[in-house]
């Protein structure tokens, strides 16, 4: 890729940041005005008034409706698996990917139950995964470098990881995407996703690395040992998300960094799965801070240092539920809450309507 | 009512206190088992496994599915309402009813979200209602007395709600009832609720007693007040739960009782909403305290009186989403979560099934 080819990716990535405007603050105002003639105190609803009002203002609709959830689920490898940071092999990306396609993970099952559609992509898986309609091919290469020997990726790499996860989820809003979740799977994602949240939180590595798909004492201390190597290898700059993920990200991570961008340039709400998919929306929101406001939490991972990450990010999760699987599960059970938040927005009558006294002399 | 009537009730309640048995050890323990062999890594679905557990030993089965959510709506009125204790008048109630009927309320449009079957039911709502055949008659009087100079109802009356809620939930459970979320309305009832959290805690009705509806500071000082004056002039016997339920208790606290008893009874999990269907929780396990296995915590409310009650109750709530409207809003999320919890254990591929490698080295 010559230096031109970069220029104009780089221009594509910075057009869909200047799309990304503020919430539309009088469809909130309206939003909250109806809540308070609903049939019910004040407030009752608790969080889920908040969440309704806030998706009103993302949508720029008082009566906002999530009708076509979308679930994306990116895929990618890590040279980093070399050092011996997961308890799975690599070879359980591919072939989890072929189970998401068969219907068999956890992700279709939540998906089936939320009637949610359930995208899978390749950004990056390290083996050749067969050609088939519904598997979107987005790879960028055959897994990323080894990043505790140098970056993961090339800068090129990273700016067409982001392009290939927004063209995709584009493509998905032309057929009518109305919330995005943002799953992936890539077995040594733990180690890039802490190793971004150690470089943008400056809190200490120990703080950040976690069990992963299950490591014992030993193998945490030693993944904790080698996020300090990489960092200490590629010294990340903290107020660049590009050269973060090149450095120390991942494919999956990029492409999802991609989809969030997208998703806020043409208005639509991203619910953001777990300890990965934050990780991305960390670095989309270093690329656009305007992204921030169009980012729902989902859940809060078992993961420890993922309350690091929600607090960095000033985001408080609608869901606890000591989920650590990645996938977009949580994500697909947080778009099933905000659906919730829509419905009763809309469909609730009000205590006109209804023939209900309000409160005591007024 | 004469004696003999009464201690007919007596026991028929005792018959099915009788019924309700311990949790299939054998279901969980091959339930558990098969999570392992699930394809994702251990533990990974969080409190997800945990819940399909428990409610393969509820149903005493491996594999449970859901297909039959019911929430159910018991209404009553308070005549406690009299001391000023409620931010909405009393005919609230009943037009509330009506708004359940009509699907105008938060329950309606979450149970339309959750394909989640609503049965509407009079414990004893102060107004005459309309004979429909969606609105069940089990009505035990036109509202509570006035708790503040006397027992809110009779022993037999408490009997008798218990009766009409446990033959309402058997009927159910004939039509083919999977799971069964308990949600009530009733003007005042968060006041009997704190007094029956206060007798049976043994805390400080301060920290029992919460601002219900929307009460201001003064009104709050004011209820705890009457909570006061109530547990004073009635001094229930916290060892006994019918007594709590007569003294200080109302129909559809009574009428949730029975549906409890009947739905461990007949093996169905009990998916319990907020602040006054856990005190509805707290006197079914006083009366029977293997009920407690069979009851699943759907959220914490926003009242904080909750917290105490759900660990006296030894419960974590699944959702903590600052909800505190009751109606079985909070219950139909949960019913969600569980429902979900049963698929992912009988839907998911297991490593062999679909080909994909176990942990590094095993």
């Amino acid at each position: 890729m010559n230096a031109q080819t970069q220029s104009s990716q780089t221009l594509t990535i910075q057009r869909w940041i200047e799309q990304i405007k503020p919430l539309d603050a009088q469809a909130m105002a309206a939003a909250e005005e109806r809540q308070g003639r609903l049939t019910k105190p004040t407030g009752a609803l608790g969080r889920l008034e908040a969440l309704a009002t806030q998706l009103a203002g993302i949508t720029g609709k008082v009566r906002p409706r999530l009708a076509d959830k979308v679930v994306v689920v990116m895929a990618g490898d890590h040279g980093v698996t070399a050092e011996g940071v997961s308890a799975y092999p690599q070879s359980v990306t591919g072939q989890m990917v072929l189970n998401f396609l068969a219907g068999g993970a956890a992700i279709n099952v939540l998906a089936r139950q939320a009637n949610t559609r359930v995208v899978v992509a390749d950004l990056g898986v390290a083996s050749s995964l067969p050609t088939r309609p519904d598997l979107l091919d987005a790879k960028v290469a055959f897994g990323t470098a080894n990043m505790a020997h140098g970056p993961a990726m090339s800068r090129e790499q990273a700016l067409q990881a982001i392009e290939n996860g927004a063209a995709l989820i584009r493509r998905e809003i032309n057929s009518g995407l109305d919330i995005l979740g943002i799953g992936e799977m890539g077995i040594g994602n733990t180690t890039a996703a802490a190793s971004i949240a150690t470089v943008l939180t400056g809190h200490d590595a120990a703080e950040l690395v976690g069990r992963g798909t299950g490591l014992d004492d030993a193998g945490l201390l030693h993944k904790t040992d080698v996020v300090r190597r990489v960092l200490a290898r590629n010294r990340p700059d903290a107020n660049d998300g590009l050269d973060i993920l090149a450095k120390v990200g991942g494919f999956e991570i990029g492409g999802l960094v991609g989809a969030i961008l997208a998703a806020a340039a043409h208005r639509r709400p991203i619910m953001v799965d777990g300890f990965i998919a934050t990780a991305a929306a960390m670095i989309a929101v270093t690329l656009a801070p305007m992204v921030r406001p169009y980012l729902i939490a989902a859940h809060r991972s078992a993961e420890p240092g993922h309350s690091v990450m929600l607090a960095w990010l000033g985001l408080e999760p609608l869901l606890a539920l000591d989920l650590r699987l990645g996938e977009g599960t949580g994500a697909v059970l947080g778009m099933q809450v905000a659906d919730a938040a829509c419905r009763l927005l809309d469909e609730m009558a009000t205590f006109g309507e209804a023939g209900v006294d309000g409160r005591v002399g007024e």
